[in-house]
Formats: structure tokens, sequence, C-alpha cells
């Protein structure tokens, strides 16, 4: 049973419960994605539900905006199963009062994130209910699924794209400011690296997730699954621009701010040792997408973030905790 | 696009101003499911959500029924669509104090229409909220899909088991009464029709859907979708044992108080003219549902409710009139 392999935290702990409650309807529970084998390939199905006040606030992102970054949290767990996109379904519960055209703009926003990763919606619910909330299901084909339980030892750890931008964006909403134009594209537009898991998952990954909850809670799920340690050197994190103000203001060492940032949506992925700065460029060439080293994992258990020679403790993000 | 053939209603109305806005990203929408070809087949998804309030009411349902429910209603979409379930995927949203217990339990009646569907849960997603809400994505193959359009002139119109059983149940609780056995299991536990809706995919079904918002607002969109006209004789409505005396506490003949109850999930074909009673017990041998032809399809546009020689105006269920 894969949920098993979840790292420590209490929506895992949850998601253990419940699937323990499931039994034996719940395979595979706990990864990015549902892996059903079909044909020489995979069928791949993911879910996600983004309601008002915890995933997202009117007062901060347009209805597209809303709507987009819906859509893309599901197609980034795509991303991460090596996929190519079919298909998008949304649920959307407006309350009755809502403006229709806010609606159409939300559902908007889901379109054009399904268009832009190739996959038309194609087909959805409407209902009313007390508060806004989108919930994207998406489903694609892939033909290999790194999974997240393959790192093993002498794999390096390798992240996509920039760290810290969502959450960067987020500390200037909390305060009353608005965030620069780079931050909150990163927090409102966030692209699903579909491309570049697709080629990552081609071309040797290991052990691959997307980053929902932070680099330093998700890699610990790299690692309980793999049965492996890993050490990650956050001095090499690659930060968005915008983290050096935020984490200013949050009084954080801009690497473990960048850590701790949720919803980035970048891919975290175990490389065999041989992948190398030539590979990276190649994925940079064939994605447009950026690599960056920074971690290995190792025979020994544990997740140790390190800093300046020092091994620090980063909390991730846990919707219960 | 396939939204255009849907009937009127404020929901509907937003539909198609949503699939106005989706474009050509929206194959598919007004469907009950996303169709997709899919080697000699059809890859088949669709996805609801039901939300606090709106379709259940915790005083009235056990978490293990409300989970059953709105995984139903999600695999009853694939009934009507000749599939065979593959996989369910839920995202549930609960709010932060709800005890751990509730949501396993609500998450095991998910797990317990899945499986006997026989469709394991193969993901989900678990958010707070401020309320309770589940969204169930759920997909599957079909070798052939009825679809809503194909109903010609001198088919005729079947339904299957018996109608009005949910809404029976409904009035008594919004009377503060208990519903008998009989009608609360058809609110609580409804049956998705797989077998019976795969069975009548092979044997001439020209269009399906299912009966989520009552027979009268339904036919609807079976008729518009094929271009034809159709007229429904209500006294042979096969109804629910319960049906009697709820309608009396609502005032309504039995058939209109039948055609009006939504979330029955029956399923409602068109079928060849000679598709008769000896095709009908075919079914049912085959798959424990009976079937009852409660009308005819005809080149004149319209929908004609009649009952004791007179039509009847009688309206379905809209979430936003």
């Amino acid at each position: 049973m894969l949920h098993r392999s979840l790292g420590p935290g209490g929506e895992f702990d949850r998601i253990r419960q419940i699937a323990a409650a499931l039994g034996s309807s719940a395979e595979g529970l706990g990864e990015d994605c549902a892996i059903i084998p079909d044909g020489p390939g995979h069928l791949v199905a993911s879910i996600d539900a983004a309601v008002e006040g915890v995933h997202f606030r009117r007062e901060w992102l347009a209805p597209e905006e809303i709507g987009w970054r819906a859509c893309a949290g599901a197609l980034s767990d795509l991303a991460a199963a090596g996929a190519t996109p079919v298909g998008v379904l949304a649920a959307l519960v407006v309350p009755p009062g809502a403006p229709g055209e806010e609606t159409e703009r939300l559902m908007r926003g889901i379109g054009d994130a399904a268009e832009a990763a190739g996959a038309p919606v194609r087909g959805g619910d409407l209902t009313r209910g007390p508060m806004r909330a989108a919930c994207v299901s998406v489903f694609g084909r892939s033909e290999r699924v790194p999974g997240r339980g393959g790192a093993r030892p002498g794999d390096a750890l390798w992240v996509s794209g920039t760290l810290g931008g969502a959450r960067a964006a987020l500390v200037r909403w909390e305060r009353g400011e608005q965030p620069d134009t780079t931050a909150r594209q990163a927090f409102a537009r966030p692209e699903p690296r579909i491309a570049a898991g697709r080629w990552l998952a081609a071309n040797g990954a290991t052990a691959m997730l997307d980053l929902s909850d932070g680099l330093a809670g998700d890699v610990r799920h790299l690692a309980a699954a793999s049965a492996v340690g890993v050490t990650v050197d956050l001095a090499s994190l690659p930060l968005h621009p915008a983290v050096a103000g935020a984490a200013r203001l949050a009084g954080e060492p801009p690497p473990v701010f960048a850590a701790r940032g949720g919803e980035d949506y970048e891919l975290l992925a175990a490389l065999p040792r041989a992948f190398d700065e030539a590979a990276a460029a190649a994925c940079r060439a064939a994605t447009g997408v950026s690599l960056t080293r920074v971690g290995s994992f190792e025979a020994s258990q544990g997740v140790r973030l390190v800093l300046a020679g020092m091994e620090v403790t980063v909390r991730g993000f846990d919707h219960f905790a």
C-alpha cells in the first residue's frame, strides 16, 4: 500500500486513516496521481479542490487567476507522473448570489490552464453552496511514471525553476501590500511543468513529485517512499527573485523561506548520479525549464536540511497542523 | 458543441454561458460524461460535487451515506454512458474541527459505493474548509456511448427501476418525520445502474441519461439533444412504494410527484420501437433491473407530459431557479 510511504504530518496521518478505512479499495493513495496500467503505458488521474478562504482570497486574485491556479495545481500532478494531459473536469461551487460573469471568468481561467497544457475541459458540474470552491480533476497518459518510491542511494536531488515566489506574494498580501509582478505571477498563474515532467520521466528520473507543500515537507515523501535518506543543501536552492525581500520581512534566511514555500508547483526529482549539468542544459533546451541540483540521496534514513554546514529544522505546510 | 442541446432552465443557461466562455476547449459540456475516443471504445469521465446544506444534511444522513450518495451520483453518469468504471477520485473538504472519525466514515461510504461498482478509489485530496463537501470524479471505459442526441421519432422512452423514492424521503425529513426504510434507502444509498447501462448500450439504446434532476426535467435534455419531440404518459411511470403517501402530503398527483423527484439515479433511455416487454425481461434477467415503457418520441418538437389524457406542466429541479 503506497500510502504507508507518506511523510509525517497531520494531513498525512488523516490520509493514512482514510486509506485504512478504505482497505483494499485504496490502491495508490498517497501518490500524486492515480496510476492505472493501460496498454503499453498508464492512464493517470488526479483531483484537487481549491476552497475560498483556504486556497484563495477574492481580494487577492481575479476570478480567472483562481480558476487557473485550481487547474494548474491538478495538472502539476500529471506533470510529476510524466504524463500528457488528455482532459480536465471541473466542478464549481458558487453562492446563489454570485454574478454569472464571475463564474464564467473562473471557468475561463480553468479553461485557459487546461488549453495551455493541451487538454480541453471535457465536462463539469455547477452547484450552489455557501462559499466558492473549484474542484478540478485531470487525466492523462504516461509512458513511464517515475512515482515517489524509486530514489536510490547515490541519486541526486534536482528541482525545476525557482522556489519561493508564490510564498513571497502571499507574505506581501498578508501585510496588506501588493506583491511585485513576478511574485504575483508565480502565485496566480503557476505553470504546470508538463513538458519537463515528460522529459525527466523519459530521461531517467527514478522518483518525482511536484512541490505543493514546500520542498522541506515534500522531500520527506520521496525519502520515505524510497526508504532512503536525503541531504538537501539549502544554499543551492534556486530562489525566486522576490524571495530576498519577502524573506527579510518574514525573518527567515532566504533558502529556508523558499524551502517552506508551498504551491510553487515545481518538480522535485531524483536522478542518477550520471545526470549532470549538460543533461540539465538539454532539458532546458527541450522544455524551456531549468533544473538545479540541490541534494543527494543516501542509504542512511532521514532528511537532513543543511545550511552553511549546519543541519536546520524547517517545517512544511500542513492543512491540518 | 453539445452544450447547445441542453434543455431550458437557469442552471443550463449558466452552463451555456460557461461553455461560451470556454470556447473550443469546452468539448462535450452538457453530456453526462466526458467522452474520449480510446482504442476501439471510449474513455469516459465525470465529476460531481456534493455540498452540505445543498445536497445533504448531517441531521438526515450518516457520514457513510453522504459518501455513498456522492460517489453513486458520479458513477450514475458512467452508467448512462454504458461504461465499466475503472477508478474513482475523491476530494473532501472538512472543517478543521470535524472529528477524524467522521471523515473516515465519509470516505468509507465513497469507497463502498466505488467497490460495489467494481472501481477502486484511486486517489484523493483532503482539505479544510468552512463546510463539508465531497467532490467525486469517476472514470471508466465504454464500448458504445449512446449519448443524449440519438433518439429518433418512433423510438420509445423507457425508464429503469422506480421513481420518486428519494423525493419521498426528502418530503418526510423536511416535515421533521422519518422516512420509511425503503424511501430512506432510495435517497441514502442509490444504486448506480452500471450493469443495466452497459446492457442497454449493447442492446440498442439510441440515447440515454441518468435521472438526477427528475424525469420531467431530464427528458427535455434527450428531446432537445435529439431534436425530436416526446410524449410521456405519466400514468405509466413506475412509482416507488413510498410515493403514494408522500405525494398526498405534497398535494401532488403521485406520477407528477415522481416525475419531479430528483436524484433517483435511474436510467432514462430511448430504445427502438422493436424493443418490447420480452427484451425488458431479458434486461431484468441479465442485470436485476426492471424497465418500464413510459413514452414515445415523435418528429414534432416539444415535450408533452400527459396525465389522464390532459397535458400537464411539471417543473424539474433547478439549482439556480
